[in-house]
């Protein structure tokens, strides 16, 4: 049997990895860029490799045991498609079992209990566990869903500064700050667009929020639209004797304060992260033995 | 002098070329796949050419007088970027002038008229022509622009649709029919968005239309949403004593009917189509002399 497991939380921004013993302590961690599986494969893999060899360095372990320790990975994006066969094919792991990023966030911040957590950075996405039944909802990418994320609210502003600067609607402090930043030029904006990700439009986030604690106008509609997008979707998530809530991602602060109070009431910090989720899934799915408790760090 | 003109309308979804000769005639027509400037140039040039080619066959005119013939080019996406060197350097014309797609849209439909003209396509844009003076607004692209555009609204309808099928929103018969051109799976959708492109978006959207004529609940919410977006935009396009206003591209007819009285009041015809207005902008660049009529087919 395995000394070691490691388990790996693949984001759109970044990929972390753990290294934990036999006794479910993590012994070594590390980071890397991202590992979306909508991105090429191969640039996945590398960062996948790469964390978790930075994560053996730092726990002292000699790296060429990787292809003798299994791994748990959490994957942003891994509802698309059947990609798990041709990247666990890639990967150097004994033995790789996949999840979506939803379920080790879910297990991170709650553990084994009920309840449900929104996460809100780059994409958005949400997962629900209700007498141990899981579902999701969201997490459908920029293209088409992640309504409220740092991504989508940040395609919001530029589409609405462009509408100001044609003067369709009033130019506002924020709009001015945005058209500012690409040089006062409108085909700047849309050559930006030409190669921007899902994190570069998310960049502009934080100007929104920013600029709300001024009292724009620009910014409190937008922020108001996602507000309104986040709690359509929580009230047909939260259930019957829900007494957890969770909000994960860059997001959470941000948006936690402006939820309605039906939702707030139920507002608690998460437990863990969702590394610390796939650290309790690696150990149960590879050390079975180990008892662990429910943040994953500690063997009770 | 030369003895003929080129003119091009290089739009989403098509290229059109007509050649007219000395009395502005138009002796030939061709057309050929998509030219917008956004695609890869060497694309671009080649339906140029292609469509330009056809149309000197049909108008039984030597093809290797290519070279002899200058071309106006009313393109779409001309607005980004300085790629119009780069492409005038890749096509066979002796002189290549390049306006807008927007440009040769409001020639044609206005002649040299004023008025305010709205292309209403795979994309969207509005130019308006007050006193000879022209200014446009919109023409951003899919990614932050384009409202109500075939695109834009297509986008929408697949976005509503995982929403309804996550069970955020309440699923109706458009909804369902969506779901069943994926085979029924949310993943198929996103996989589509992976490679869509903005016509991809856009062959979703008649089915809009057809289902809002059934009272089709999210039909008509997305249409709603549309015909807002046009009328704010008019509401800024149209200028005082502005007596003529056209709709054109492929959901002209579409909105056309559920606009705002005020400016249904104005609708009008337009004269012609912008391959006429690329032909008389062709004929006053390269072939001064010759007096065209508004429509751009005939010498007076």
């Amino acid at each position: 049997m395995t000394d070691y497991v490691i388990a790996i939380d693949g984001g759109g921004t970044s990929c972390r990895a753990a290294v934990a013993d036999r006794a479910g302590r993590v012994v070594g961690r590390g980071m890397r860029g991202a590992a979306n599986i909508f991105s090429r494969s191969d640039a996945i893999s590398e960062s996948i490799v790469a964390a978790s060899l930075a994560a053996l360095e730092q726990a002292a372990i000699d790296v060429s045991r990787i292809s003798g320790i299994p791994a748990f990975l959490g994957l942003a994006g891994l509802n698309v498609g059947m990609r798990q066969e041709q990247l666990a094919a890639e990967l150097p792991f004994s033995d790789t079992r996949f999840a979506h990023d939803g379920i080790i966030a879910l297990q991170g911040a709650l553990g084994d209990g009920d309840g449900v957590i929104a996460i809100l950075g780059t994409g958005s996405a949400y997962v629900a566990r209700a007498a141990g039944e899981v579902r999701s909802a969201g997490g459908w990418g920029f293209a088409v869903g992640d309504q409220a994320s740092g991504a989508v609210i940040g395609r919001m502003l530029l589409q609405q500064t462009l509408l100001a600067r044609d003067g369709i609607r009033p130019m506002t402090p924020l709009a001015s700050a945005v058209m500012t930043r690409f040089g006062d030029e409108q085909q700047a904006v849309v050559e930006f667009t030409q190669s921007a990700k899902p994190a570069d439009y998310g960049s502009f986030a934080p100007m929104i929020f920013t600029f709300d604690a001024k009292g724009d106008p620009m910014a409190a509609g937008i922020i108001a639209e996602a507000v309104g997008d986040i709690t359509e979707t929580l009230d047909a998530m939260v259930f019957e004797g829900c007494e957890r809530l969770c909000l994960l991602g860059g997001l959470a602060e941000k948006y936690g304060e402006r939820l309605a109070p039906r939702h707030r009431a139920i507002l608690r910090a998460p437990l863990g992260d969702p590394l610390s989720g796939a650290v309790q899934l690696a150990l149960r799915a590879f050390l079975p033995a180990a008892a662990v408790a429910p943040d994953g760090m500690e063997r009770r």
